[in-house]
């Protein structure tokens, strides 16, 4: 049995790992649940929906002890909070899968660009591997430090890998033009939360500058084995989980849509989380609703040979913790696809 | 393996007993799913949420055959359909869970009353078991047909046991408020289901008149060994699943919330589905979203003497797809809980 | 030109003020809206859709020198605060409208047992009226201190008033289950109005103790001239504005609803808010979004002897900035629908 | 006293130009309200937020003697339809002011190619000027036959007209990348507008294929002088209405936002519609929900060059109706104003 130590629980990022968690055929349990917010809570309480599943009390951390507790650590903790832990788990010889995005990146000035912040734990950058398994199923395996991607990367570099790697699109044309629900922005409250801001409503934010983009042109320019620079836009629309990234490019022949979900389904063929759906048919975000998988499908433009490629996620599931569950599995050799196998949340 | 037929499975009770026997640990196999809409086509293209995970294309029901085919039908018909295919099935020698109003209730003139209609199998009400586990487990286990419980019923239900039980309550006094999503009218586009008259938008409905009373008023009367009859009035919530019922009632005499809490869980200690909140806890609908759970809260007004009952379900779990997965367990032997240990979706 | 001032303007009882004036005819003038939180930015800055409708600029309240500012004050600060504000403006002649609950009791004890707070300006109360015109009408025109009502009374006293003035059912019978918007709660950001907390959930909350239940019993009291109790719950549904309220009561005899939807008619024939509906017509909130109106509807239960009264409205319409701008059309000479004759915005 | 005829109005176009129409300070009355659905019934009881402002009954449309009963007839039918009605209003000398898109495009093929259909009334289309009154303003007003404007169409050439009219940007690398509430698919109940299937769900459709598409790139031509091929892709969003599209060019020449709002202002100027908001300021669909506004921001993305374009509309405001009595008042010499002054319903 592998102790799994989350710091930050009660966010919901590390929520939702517990319920996947709960789920789980076996071979993990969850020994030590942190919160700053909620220590001496009855984890059951706090989150009513896990009421019954998880006999465990919010902790403060302690983390100098966490050794004694656990055999991993997940960090669930905003960026620039993670990299001050991670250098104490990992001294102490637990590995770690971190949610922030303070390992993503492996260039600490591009961190620093984009985070304003200089990298305080910068060797450890060369330990860590972006944990998506699509692409680096074996390096996750031995890991460290996992660095789970964030939510819109996620969904851009999936929606894109089978382009650039065939380098079917010219690399200046791409776009990802993403839609989110809400939960992405965490449990604290905040006006962008706010329910009536965000019911009936719809709004662009941080266009340019959103620090999920090196992200996404970090793994898009390794696929593409040469620099991709995108356009990202992320939007608010009203629903709390969910996102569906729209990604434009142009094609560098003309391809129509079923020779390139032939390719799209190629690529990802042995995936046990990437559908690709079939011709004239678009994916929604429901379909994947509180599961692991993210739903791709495509159209081409013929008029302009452009492609427009949308993949569905769930921003919490494959965009978090259900990614976190699938690297776990496979850091710790269990099945993959363990506690995972689990259909989307619809109608 | 028991082979499961389910007819009529592309509705929403139908297709949520496919997502929950996804996930069932084994004893059941789904050998047969129809539907006269989408006969031909793949479960999972019609379904999306599902790709991959079944793989069987609807058939157009042939009712005089399924004895080849499955050991126990699952009806996902509207009642009056319900009733004209249930004889043919029994008289195959299988059994049955009718997700129907059809063998509900035990009287076929208060059916005659409620649905307009002659009863046209009144013969086989006698076989039936109302397929409530809290109340009628070991019945359920050799019944032959066991009819589902409506959803706003089992809120009802569950919520006012105890207080009949117990007699602890004025029996004219009771009302039953309840909310709604709206995926209890099914998949068929109407009027009512149509987004721009949900969203943003409340209202009741049939009031005084709905359907699902008599079955409130046949269980709560068997209950409390006296006739029971209650104010019942529906609201439709902009919301897809989900519904929560308030209940009021006098109290015979001054009980504070505390000690009544103290009935509720005694009364339902075994019972691995109700979840019985904290005093000061009220449920609500997201904590047993796509769940199998009841959550049960209460508050005393004391100034009137006054009990205020609230029971949370997902409808089309524990009032309907849950609760037969639940029902199918105990027919067959398996673990009642089997397929149903899954926490609901929040946030 | 009356000059009003707006102190609080940037809640969402003073924001939809402000735009109730700017489709007002004539005769007011907002000349003040202060707002400690946003004072120094522009009013259209900080309120989007009010872009281009008005040139103000937020000032911090300065409160002793109103007078030489304004004819008016309305505040739309929470209550404890108010109380504390108003004798400093009526102490300078000015007249005031109070959107808070401080002066909606008549009885100070009252308040204190519900507010948890001894009332600091008790004597006050005398010379504040109960800003609902479809009951004080006269006494509002010349009013000092208006206390515009609550949402939830609004739509229970509406809901009742003709039951209650013609005697037609049981005192001790009366239930208000309602169902509310979260846009009450106000704009500042708490977890009850976090959106994932909100969307596809549905809570009660504070059942039998909620603040606005003496101010109920206080109105339905007056109207019936006997002591009522009522059992108030209320409840949240994902939905911005709007609140339903379902008001239960037992008929002293068997009336039904063609006749009962008579004495409504009668009762309110010369209001101009209160729209009462056919039979067999249930009010819905969508109707009212962004008015003043009040749509009733009823059913009677005859099983039971049960009328079910529902009553709709805009909680920041008819239950506060519509039924504010109506008090001061009275207490200003205007037209008293000025302003005010806007359809519910729908679908 | 213009009197008006709307065909079709019982939905949503129609009936929000009823809406608008309740507001305006006069000049119009609507003599005749034709619903085939409705026949018979009083629009106040089919439309329920109108109850108390319209004293009319929806009629069968008698289309030959429309001349005796009104001046201007709004046509608020399907495409196809309408190209077979407006033939015989006009024969009549009636002017027509046409919802739908049959008379948007200049050229017939083009019509054929998009809607699959021969145009069956082409010789009329020369008479049609485009109503977008931000371009065509004084045709408008002399106009027989007003196209009134898509609701996407609308959304995507305000929010690039300056671009194009300046040359700042490269013609083939614009991107229309739009979200919308689902009340665009009117009020007749379907798979796309059910309820479970929108609510917390997020899907494009037609991509490449939309029928809006040649009416964007028509008018953008015509504003760059130079034929535009755009890629444009429309979703669908979990609200009733508001569209926000997000349009992407590369710019010719490096330039800061700053200095792009500089011209969107200057070029918007006298345009009472057009609100250009700051820097760093983005505009949000509930800012103009239920009016007629247009709000325009943008962000430049200098990593890439390109401009960020976002338009939000109320589609059934100035993406239909509000815009219809924009172009009413400018065909009867009203202020274009009148009856639109009001501002959007937030929060």
């Amino acid at each position: 049995m592998t102790k799994i130590g989350i710091v930050g629980a009660s966010g919901y990022s590390g929520s939702e790992l517990l319920r996947f968690l709960v789920n789980h055929p076996g071979g993990f349990n969850v020994a030590l649940a942190t919160s700053e917010t909620y220590a001496g809570q009855h984890v059951d309480r706090v989150l009513p929906h896990l009421r019954g599943f998880i006999d465990l009390v919010f902790e403060p951390l302690d983390i100098l002890s966490l050794k004694e507790r656990v055999d991993i650590v997940v960090l669930a903790v905003p960026h620039k909070v993670a990299m001050t832990f991670a250098p104490h788990i990992i001294k102490q010889g637990l590995r770690v899968v971190d949610f922030s995005a303070d390992y993503r990146l492996y260039n600490a000035e591009t961190y620093q660009d984009w985070y304003d912040v200089a990298h305080s734990s910068a060797e450890l950058i060369q330990n860590a591997v972006y944990g998506l398994p699509e692409r680096y199923r074996e390096k996750i395996r031995d890991a460290q430090l996992v660095a789970n991607p964030g939510c819109y990367p996620t969904s851009a570099i999936l929606a894109s890998m089978p382009l650039l790697n065939n380098r079917l699109v010219e690399l200046d044309s791409i776009i990802v033009d993403s839609k989110s629900g809400i939960s992405g922005a965490g449990p604290k409250p905040k006006d962008t939360t706010h329910f009536p801001n965000r019911e009936s409503n719809l709004v662009a934010y941080n266009i340019g500058k959103h620090r999920h983009t090196p992200e996404i042109e970090q793994e898009m320019s390794a696929v593409a084995g040469e620099t991709v620079t995108v356009t990202f836009t992320p939007h608010l629309v009203p629903m709390t989980r969910g996102i569906l990234s729209t990604v434009y490019a142009r094609l560098k022949q003309p391809l129509d849509s079923e020779r390139l979900l032939e390719e799209y389904r190629t690529f990802y063929n042995d995936e046990p989380f990437i559908r690709v759906l079939d011709d004239d048919e678009y994916p929604q975000t429901k379909s994947v609703l509180g599961s692991n998988f993210c739903d791709i499908g495509l159209a081409v433009d013929k008029r302009t040979q452009r492609v427009v490629v949308m993949a569905a996620i769930d921003n919490l599931g494959k965009g978090a913790a259900g990614a976190a569950v699938q690297n776990l599995n496979l850091m710790f050799d269990c099945n993959e696809t363990d506690g995972l196998i689990t259909p989307g949340l619809m109608p």
